[in-house]
């Protein structure tokens, strides 16, 4: 049986602390599907198509990463796309508490579903996008943040 | 002397974590008031109707708990009611943090309410209504994390 | 139906903390027990008689307040007083994670002992009898951390 | 070489616990700037003028405090002032992730910039401008929470 | 390439924490192998053998899952054994900093080697061996948190 | 004035982590102290004599870094050199806790004494002595996590 895993997020925009965590689970798993939420109640800074482009060109390289986007629950995007892994990074205890409280409700809504933790490397551990469209708005340089692909000021 | 607890809260919806902590308040208290706060710059999900009725009908086998609303601060409805207990319950090392500020602010301001603390048991610490209520803006099935008597789609 | 609340520690010295979490829980309980855990492999610094006493003294205007000593699991202690609540005191994060595997532990092992917390009042939040005992084999002054009644150097 | 020292915050309002960091720091620096930071999207429940005003009184008896406002960036106002150490408090352990991600991403856009804590006194660790405001909107005495010099209700 | 992850511990005893995470990691890899740490400095309270065979036990009907012993440093045995997963249970806040502070050095070490860690699932999530041996020293009964097949006072 | 700040340690060994601590410090104090607390119940892996001259040897280059060793109480030992700043680096939420009750106890027997912090660098904020001895024991190489001029094995 594959071992297929979605990276769900915003990707506003996607940082290195996600391509880092990408890329490590490109090798645990036979796919993985990056998944871009559409939330329609909370504004994003980038559109759509310019936040999936970036991350189709971040991985071109890896065959078996797919980019997708998704509305609705992600338990149900990881159903319908028979992925019973989900791939999430781990930086700081902040990040912990909010994450076990996700795993454990999504694995109520469907048992099957498995939450994979890794660590991010320490060099990303400070990188959040919040952070990054702070930056952004305020016109600095936020190239060491984001993948080479991503280009804020095209 | 009569001892008071108040337990307060938004209770949009109740969780079956809330329950839990209630019930096991109507226990140590001769009287538990669970008292849903009235916040008019939050917008809640459901109508203060529908809160209320789902609190009632929860704890109808409890003569000794009672539900309020109330707006303003959380001291002054204690100070009111003459109750000198605050009953909270604890799920994680992110609510602890929270807890305490406004525990030690209360008693700045009440020198006599005391803020009494419960572990919420191991099976609901992960039930948020934040994230009910993300899963019921998906029409995702919540049953499993609110008491019986609350039926979201009625 | 008396309420009883049981305290336990090993007070090697008592601190200013501990005495801050009695005597709110004495207001709150029937009766409180401060139970001092015999622990045969581990050295304390005070003889059992001496800590024994500086508690007596301390809470000797307490008369619901009994002091004991005790070996073996403390909630065994607590059925054989009919003590159906444990009281802790939270001073920060790292005694939160310790004291919630302890209190669910507890649970599993008497479903009827209810552990309650209560955040330790800001002044004393950082007064740990492991860094009083430090500054004791120093010689250092540790007035200020513990119930006037206890005179370490006498 | 003067050590500069900027304290930024948005002071909405100045609390005691800020006031203790910046006497604090007060001893520590050549110069320490107040740097309230100017959001043109939150929405503060004090105005600009009178923020400042009340930093301006409660620091009147030390002249090397600097009340200043800015936009933009906090390392872009820190080159420009020649101030190579960013002073914050830290509170609890919430504070501390947050803090860490801030300084990192900081020095990372200027690595001259060095981010110094102090932990705040107990006695003001529970004080949040975020809770103070609460009590304001509901009419209650916030004195003891703010500096002398700070008329909420003037 | 077959996909190989060590679940190192000393499982003294083992719990039922440690059989979820290890049936959990069976799942999501082609060979698990639970590793039994001979530390030479630190006391067991149980002999090796009744460790492992606890262990062969608990895991008897699972072909895939391999138990070992070794001393040394974990990241040796990983690479003579062609692991290049570590899988880890997480519990609490407490045990995030641990686990981020080795499984970096452990990197560091030997960069091939990726720490994946999964949340212990809440009911087993206060379960810890050393208050189960410090209950065993007590005489209390323990058979709740350990395997079925671990027969403690036999 | 001068201002002197004290690095406590045991510095066994001495890591990047603590170099970039003082290395960071000596930038921001007229004089750091690197202090080595001899403990006589606390066994060292490496005689006192080893450590000093690792730090003498790392700090060469900074003149204004005295290595000193003391006993007793470290409030004492600032006391005698005139050291009114601690200074201490913090790596994550374990850190914080301690650092924080340390600071406020050190406060309350000297309240001239302020704790400094700063947050260490993320490449060595995972470095900890401790699993530097245990690779040690083991026989693995530690020199990517300590200073060049330290030779473990020499």
């Amino acid at each position: 049986m594959k071992r297929i895993a979605v990276f769900p997020g915003s990707f506003d925009p996607i940082t290195r602390g996600h391509e880092n965590i990408v890329r490590r689970g490109a090798s645990m798993f036979d796919e993985v599907i990056v998944a871009i939420g559409v939330n329609t109640t909370k504004q994003s800074m980038f559109s759509l198509e310019v936040r999936k482009k970036w991350l189709v060109d971040t991985f071109a390289d890896l065959p078996h990463v797919r980019i997708e986007t998704f509305d609705g629950l992600t338990v149900e995007f990881c159903k319908k796309n028979e992925a019973t892994y989900l791939l999430r990074g781990l930086r700081n205890g902040g990040d912990f508490e909010y994450e076990r409280t996700i795993a454990h409700m999504n694995k109520a809504l469907w048992p099957e579903l498995e939450t994979i933790l890794v660590f991010t490397d320490p060099e990303y551990a400070s990188v959040h996008s919040t952070v990054i469209r702070e930056i952004i708005k305020n016109k600095g340089d936020v190239s060491q943040f984001v993948p080479t692909k991503v280009n804020i000021y095209e």
